[in-house]
């Protein structure tokens, strides 16, 4: 019929074709260790915003070959004492937007860290991060930057500064390390369930509507950008498909999720376009924590929005309790 | 050329060729006393949203014929002693929203009153209140509901109800009643404009990229929604040329702005098609009381987004003085 | 593959999942009963177009509530005796008209009376009939009007006002009560297959490509308006999917439609995405009565267009007979 | 401004630059005496359609080089005496249509000679005359059909059809030779214009919004259908910009209302986009004969449609007089 | 879900349920001899280009009914001895092009007769041969002109055309009879699957993404231009769905290559919906002669474009060898 | 009126309000300078095409930074002694392309060197050059890479590497080093005309439909991708706009073409939006050197196609003679 996807009966049973390659495990052990070897070197400075109830900092840290990385720090003013912590990852285009934009986490007594995004920070809110590394010939985006190999792949990059923003968040002293949950949506979603792939430390996941995953549907079955950016390079690079596909094994949510152990709410919209149910389901399927989905029925790439956070807020506050 | 409007320099002297109707004065003051029969009737019931750093309450009011009006009311936690107050309006389609949003105001220190949107309250942010009206044969949408007579345009509904907004804040005990300012965008701005003609008790005024401005220009120069809606419904209803463009002088912020007096701060983006820049200088010209204006070379309808609220912040915070 | 809805194979087939809640016939039967204690109170007068075949008059009768519903009545000029009567409802956004306009009933020698349709009557076609309710927060449109309650329904006001203008007809001296039949496409049509279930006195029931019929499906598989507006509405009413559907099975042609024992003609197309063929015939296979419909295989909602109206044509000369 | 073309004030003073080529009454002289060459050979036979008050017929002639050319003759029931007569020409991309359409001109008690449309008569519309000459490279429609040659130019066949079409109207027993007028909408209307500029018999000239009028603005400011074929055409066939050019000036609406002497009623509408404004004020500021203008603010190409047709109805019955 | 079309796995035993209608082979053969009556007539005349490597001839000879038909000859400079010919048919809209283009085949050492398309050559490439033959109403475009009787059907004289243009350069010294390929994407392709049904005497086949196979399918699933002129024209023409399905029975490259027997190669996109590769599927499975096929997982209806061309050189070099 | 640009009236009088940043001179010769440090290094390898007339060639030599840019270089098969050479630019998200394709210059007896575009080569042409530059956050593409600063926005490297291009040209034995013309349209216009100001020894220059040209209007009248890409990052960047502006001075070509004295070619479209003719019109008003220009009234950013290249061939042979 019309719909876009599969219907729900179809999803509780599908399951992605995606496989991890030989070598995925030794490929993110060795990018991080090479991070590792930079110094976090957290930075904070406070920023005057005009706002009463929550005090805002500019951060910096360094990230994938300890290039830095900008962030925002939010947190309730006057805060006392550890606090749990909500490291938010931005969905494609964006970067970490204006400092008076997304109280809701701090105004929730969160410390609120929103990474920056490097390279983009210019489609719908601002960023200031640079990404360092030279561009082979590549679809407009960041979706095929250096796509023929995953050690120059732009996902590489992205996915090593995030994990560095947990260490950051933990190296805070407003922060209870033993709490610190990931939360994305769209690309923000595909980050923080790498994140969970990676690290064994988190105390909660929240991925909504996650962007790059299962890979191998979302070619077949997506028309709409930013997953077209894939389709557009290969439109043109008809001799590198094999290659293409090799490289996204090391970077799909579905091999991620299947390394998880931290507790994850996922949420996924049958009518979603952007980021087709079906390939939500594909991670939310392997995900090898304790995990929930919420199903919107009627939305597209929106999701379930307000009510997606106010999901979260009542998740996290289960799972990392209260300031 | 190309642009989408006038430029900077013909904005400056350009004036809209909009007239007040006779009787508009009349029109309007009867219509406030109608309204004024009704008690105000301020409830509040605070909700419980999970945040730490705001309280919440749903607050209904009666607006025009006395109909249930809803909003919500978002205070500093913990706020004592009388504090300047924002009533904020909705934008085309919108409604009061979820408690969750919006809270960059009392996150700032103000009292914020968010009112609802009569009818709409659909097409991005809930609703819950109601038009309580006999719907004429119209256009989909609100903007051609009635429009064959002042007495039961949609818009008439809507002001009366923005009006009495003012007077449920200032009946709170948590608000200085001489410290009440307006703020809309768009639609919002509209009804901005509105009560600033209206009421001679505001502190200040904020219209972003207001609509429901210089209609005659508007329905020249516009083929975008919502004032679409009007040309969509002389298309068919091609005798009631006329009688639709008398109704409009009863509601065209021109004529507001002439009466108005609080200092105001309007902005205008050069590629705005829904609200053309013309439009909003249309008003601005003729805006009665102090005036600035914040011009956006580049943007579109968004105008300038988290930029226009962040100088809306330090605008408000001179005109209000702090909590 | 990439045809529109189902083939005709399956069309043959396919049963729709939607069914009649508990309480259905008395909510019919008491909205009719409530309509019914208002004198129908049909007033005619005639109206000089210009043309010399055919008599014209502008009628009002009263429709849900006791509202005023307007209407054309057109019969053959120097007609004598009781004629056999067409009953039209138009397609949505439409009214009903121009005096001029649809001149085939009356020169095919029918009396042929054209309901008005309540606050539409604006997007292609004149009306003059308000419809008189509170409009809680909607989409733009009549779709999502008072949608969360049966009572409240905008399609519960029109159901009647259509049953009722059955009753203005018959009380005509012009016409033979006993050869009364009922008519029209897309939404027409859907309120034709509304009548249609709710009164056993009519000689013949046309409904070409109805809308509002198989709500389950449509949502489903539907993605072009109005059934897309209450999509949008869902979009943002992300809690009340179920009462929305609650609601419709109150309004859906395939309940109507197991209720009818008037002889019947469908059509559907096989390209039509407004109303997609697999929901006309979710109504279709479940009509009562006895039943025939033409298939169109390369059209859209256009369906047969005028080849659906000879059809038509001689569909009730068969059943009604000559004049 | 964004408005679709030039003001009503600009409209008023516009001249369009359109010139008559050498030669231009020399060639149409020559081109209707070789049609005349060909008896008109009316052939007419009664159509069965289910209608009780008008008569409809089949119609044959000869049109240009003797080819057949398909109408309507369509008269009320009964009819006795000659009848004044109404020829009508159709749109672009239709033809006659079916028999059971375009009842408005019979109801209203003329003679009405509906003309098919060679070799298009499948857009919108059924049409039966085939357009028998060779058919040059063109782009698909018929704009741009033999447009190197005047001679062989797809409108010089079918303005000749046109022509030949009074003759077939007044040579009819039911017809008062000396009442005959010709109408129509868009293309319609061109050849209306065409017809105008050629005869000098006919009581009376309507043409709605006409098409193939002022081609010099026209390809100047149109985007739209038809007039972009020829704008693709030249796209890709550079070097014969000025043959084009030549040709059309031998079918330029301008040059035949220059011509034109019946008394005539336009049509234009500001926003339509299809046959802009200013080119329907070039031919008729040239118009030879009494005119007069119905001007639509707020409408595209629809023009005034139905109220076209009732002032039309109005204009004819005061040109030809009653039955 | 959301693919084009068919799977690789379902492509690979998809069969079309087109058939040969009875009398196939009788009409290809007799409108053959009936052009064969006519003498080839080849005429060249060499052209100045510019270009030092490439001679270029304007080519006529006498294709359906003896009607002109142009063609560019293009051969190697200074080249000796006959060669192998490649026989290029153009992509629909359209012509033989510019004396400049198209360089690759003669710069491969073949000599290459690029035949021009009748009555097309202006959509995107130019051309100067006429389609001579009366034209029925018929949609925009050349896919409906004739349609309803194969002996109208404007394919049969195209078809007619590449046969003839496959004598023309057999007839020519400089190419070696025995080694004539005929090659074309798209509606050329269309062509070459045409002339391999109706010759025995080719080396070898090129169909690019080819056109006019598989109808029955074709108008299933595909909403494209040009297929969906055939759609557009049933819309209208409702009555003669079954004289356009016979008619396209006897123009199908599925009944051509049924007969075909050089060897091939073949073309088709996984995501081309304006050819879609289910329906080059349903021609490449009837193939009778030896056959391959490169199918392009990402491509739409470029398919593999100078991909396509790289190979068949190869595949070309391999069946006629070197000049 | 709705011409996309100016009229060529205004055209002819026009002048760019752009001009020359303090430093413009220094800036490019320390930028070239710079370059200059890094031996060109110019590498060919021989490719197997299939082809016979043509001899082509892998090219590596060093641009911006001593970096590796990628050509092909294609001479006529056995050609002796020094030739006359074409050095071309390609348009936006191409690259050098396919060895087969762009034969017209060799063909014509040019040493013909298409350079590949760092980054670019996706979109539609292969490209294999690396641009290796850190990635501030921009908008999708290569119009916003580095743009807060001259010193790294993109087009600094890519001029860099067109005026290295010249010099790897002319370092071939194959290459008359006096007689080096470059060309290219659209994005390689704007490479050409930059190319054109940075050197004195050009025999000729042509520049299609120029992008990179007059940027303020640029940005005012054009709604069209690429130049939107800046527009993009304006909308979200609004503190940056002064700037973006003072960048885009050292890289418009009409500061280039100021400074330039070869002889040049140019093109124009009047309907083109993606370089709309005022723009081109911008630099060619300033261009220094002998100058003609070919305006196409109906084309859009086409421009004249084959048409360009045939008149380009012309007067190149005029300017560089033959091989």
């Amino acid at each position: 019929d019309l719909l876009t996807d599969l219907s729900e009966d179809q999803l509780a049973t599908y399951r992605s074709t995606q496989t991890a390659p030989d070598g995925f495990d030794e490929f993110w052990a060795e990018t991080l260790a090479e991070a590792a070897k930079h110094d976090i070197d957290v930075r904070l400075s406070e920023v005057e915003t005009g706002l009463e109830t929550i005090s805002t900092y500019d951060v910096r840290f360094r990230g994938f070959s300890g290039q830095e990385v900008a962030a925002w720090l939010r947190v309730p003013a006057h805060a006392t004492g550890p606090l749990p912590a909500v490291v938010q990852y931005v969905g494609y285009g964006g970067g970490r937007g204006h400092a008076l934009e997304n109280l809701l986490w701090a105004s929730a007594g969160f410390a609120h860290l929103q990474m920056d995004t490097r390279g983009q920070g210019s489609g719908w809110s601002l960023g200031v991060t640079a990404d360092e590394a030279p561009a082979q010939p590549q679809v407009p985006g960041v979706m095929t930057r250096g796509i023929l190999d995953p050690a120059t792949y732009y996902y590489r990059r992205m996915f090593t500064d995030a994990v560095r923003a947990v260490d950051a968040a933990r190296s805070l002293d407003t922060v209870d390390s033993s709490r610190v949950a990931v939360v994305g949506g769209s690309q923000g979603g595909g980050n923080a369930l790498a994140v969970a792939g990676l690290r064994s430390d988190l105390a909660a996941v929240v991925a909504f509507v996650p962007f790059l995953s299962d890979f191998p549907r979302a070619l077949r079955v997506t028309e709409s950008y930013p997953y077209k950016e894939i389709i557009d390079y290969l439109v043109v690079h008809r001799p590198d498909v094999e290659a293409v596909h090799r490289t996204l094994q090391f970077f799909d949510g579905v091999n991620f999720a299947a390394r998880a152990t931290a507790p994850a709410l996922f949420s996924a919209a049958l009518r979603d376009t952007v980021c087709p149910p079906s390939t939500v389901f594909g991670s939310f399927h392997e995900y090898g924590g304790e995990k929930e989905i919420e199903v919107w029925p009627y939305n597209g790439h929106e999701g379930g929005g307000i009510f997606d956070e106010e999901r979260a807020l009542r998740f996290l506050r289960g799972r990392l309790g209260d300031a």
